[in-house]
């Protein structure tokens, strides 16, 4: 039987401000990509988010972001790599701390916003990264996109690197993503997006945008959770992999 | 044999921004109570210190604070218990991270500024911080005031309570410390100081502001090391005390 | 004809996180108490306000607070009085820089959350908040509670002090307000908060929770703005001030 | 008479954290570099720096950053041009509060660190940072790199545009600056550094690491005051310039 994970960014709450319906989205999702404090997330929304979590035997990862409340993390800083690498470290073992008080541990990394670009982009940055996860834990995953110097550099560290894909997003003939500049980038019919979800998970392959099929190595799957209908389309991706038999199931315990 | 543990704040460096030399102070003191971020002490920091204090088997604390860079943790400020147990707690995985990637752990927790003094007179506030590390290890010990309700909330949760005293801090007759507003509250005479921290080691008492002796328990004498002329005091602290055959030990391995 | 100022608490969000509508409570008040980056507010936020109430011919005041994003101000800090006067000054500046390229300044102050509460009851932090207003312009105004140290201290100082009323909150026969963990403490009628507002325009008094009237001299009334449902409650406010054929003007121009 | 500028970064302190000479320096420079908050600077170190400037009748200028204490806004942030913009505005009228009530105002604008770097090379930020001081002050001046965007986008907007130079810094037969990675970048001998001063501020050249004459057209010449040598240093380019007859006046009055 076929089978994949399904993720997404929750814990991203800030002190007053709310952001997303973190337990609408832990009753859709197996991994929950929990925020760490530097893009979004107070100590008090992880305590309640690991526990939320835990309760459903969601498995919980660190969400590291570089250190940006106010941009939320989607602005590119050129940091040192050493110092990259100790405040990834950082996220990870405050992240741990509630995770580990709600019953259970970190179970892998995703790095957040344009920290998720530069482990595409910048090998230096994606190897700081891969390293504070192994330093600190040598046995999590990391989970990223297919081909990224982040996957690479966790896999030869020896750590389990899982590819994601997009089942909301448009692809080029080519296997990247069609940017989200791009009219029909982003596509938001439910029974589509399920059926795309479906396709990753069974055939490892998605239509293009222009026509060809690409293809698609992913063992998880990410659904956004910041609005109402987005919630909607969560559950319409879970329902549709559900129909076609298709096992969801964390891909880290 | 006498013994007793020297402690001293270190790690409150933060980004180029240096304080007190933390290297120095390693080679004198048994216990490190190391920022965890939250006054000072950035993830480079952490880092480098952790390593420091495990190649020296100087056991590491992590010196929790309020959230409050700019005033150095020394501001009180009146946070929901709630918040304040999960802001301990995230400042406790994050130091532990950075301890065991360095070979040990986090092995105790010590209040910083403001919150150390309020963990003597807000019980909320000292039942929050215990129970925060209660709840990341019950095997970690807590230093704090002798008295304090921070000591007792840790002592009725089976937590190891490490009274500390201050051999460079002039003592009333009822065991309080003369505060720093008033004159001759700071000792400075090296060879005082030390012969202080050895009558607190050896006859758990010193001689008061008023002439009388006045009884110390004491497991810890914290020692500063801002300046060089600290870092100076805190060695003849050290060298008083094993002139004295008194053992220095950290209380918690 | 009676006259009196209606005020909100505006520009609260803080980059992705949304709070309140700001567009609507600009359409009813006549003053907005604009956040200043350190309790919410961040700059950009502070120009499309800034521009958005100088449109309207909204007056801007500045809503200053203590740093403290995450507790959104409502921490009581117990901050340095000239470190608090320094802060404040920074925040003014900051805040009028965006009311300036409106097109407009900072015409008062108000202080927020845990800052308002201390201009009641410490007077040296009431002092030094008056004190950095001053000293940016003697010609603004401060708004605040009625008797506080905070007005009687810019009344000393030469400045207009314009105490304030909560038509939606239930008074005590001595003219306090009923604490919120009281029931009753909160009213949310739309009909009898506006004819709270119009007994506060017209006749300076209120009906307090023992049935006595209370005197209450405010200038201004306090409208809030962080739910749909108290936009419609300051436009009742506003509606049954009109149709009593009450001024509605600002106090500063 | 030649006459020259001399400047310095200033009120880099932050809490606790104590960086550099401020008084030392200012009594040596004609233009003051005030951080604002951003990398460095807190209110009363604000306060303190504006007041001692203006003491000295020293010229204020706004040092404004990317937002980033940890990294002392050495880290190039890819922030939106119109976010940055905003920051930047926010900066000057946090300062210009301070300089005001010190007797003064605001009246030149420099970028700090990687910002400084940004207005060179990326053409949309300089012109961010360019269009909000002209905003707050279209009468201010903006000090920056020759040649640089930041002063082209100045000068077109009718603002005035200072070129400065570095004269303990070598310089390549082109004009740029040898990189700071190469052996002799930085020149320290006192003497050499004055002799270039007046190089620059009487024949408006230097002489390059390859031994051609460069042109170098700078109104001001920046000097460093993060070390006692670097304050040596800064005397003695003061000294030499005043025994060369070189008259030292701020740019902006």
């Amino acid at each position: 039987m076929p089978a994949i994970d399904l993720n997404a960014d929750l814990g991203e709450s800030y002190g007053i401000w709310s952001l997303g319906d973190d337990d609408a989205m832990l009753d859709v999702v197996t991994s929950a990509n929990v925020a760490c404090g530097f893009h979004g997330g107070d100590p008090s929304t992880l305590r309640r988010v690991c526990h939320a979590a835990a309760e459903r035997n969601v498995t919980i990862g660190a969400q590291v972001s570089y250190p940006d409340l106010l941009g939320f993390g989607r602005r590119f800083i050129d940091i040192d790599p050493g110092e990259l690498r100790d405040a990834v470290l950082y996220q990870l073992g405050a992240l741990d701390g509630f995770a580990q008080v709600a019953g259970t541990g970190v179970k892998y990394l995703k790095p957040h916003g344009a920290l998720y670009h530069a482990c595409v982009t910048h090998h230096d940055q994606a190897e700081a990264v891969a390293t504070a996860a192994h330093e600190f834990d040598p046995s999590m995953a990391i989970l990223g996109a297919p081909g990224s110097p982040l996957l690479a550099v966790a896999d030869a560290l020896g750590m389990e690197a899982v590819p994601e894909a997009f089942a909301d997003r448009a692809y080029l003939g080519d296997g990247r993503l069609v940017p989200r500049s791009e009219p029909d980038a982003v596509i938001t019919d439910p029974s589509i997006v399920a059926a795309r979800a479906v396709a990753v998970a069974t055939e490892r392959r998605v239509t293009a945008i222009d026509g060809t099929h690409v293809e698609v190595h992913a063992r998880s799957i990410c659904v956004h959770g910041d609005t109402n209908g987005a919630v909607e389309l969560a559950r319409a991706v879970r329902a549709g992999l559900e129909m076609a038999e298709v096992g969801v199931h964390a891909f880290a315990l």
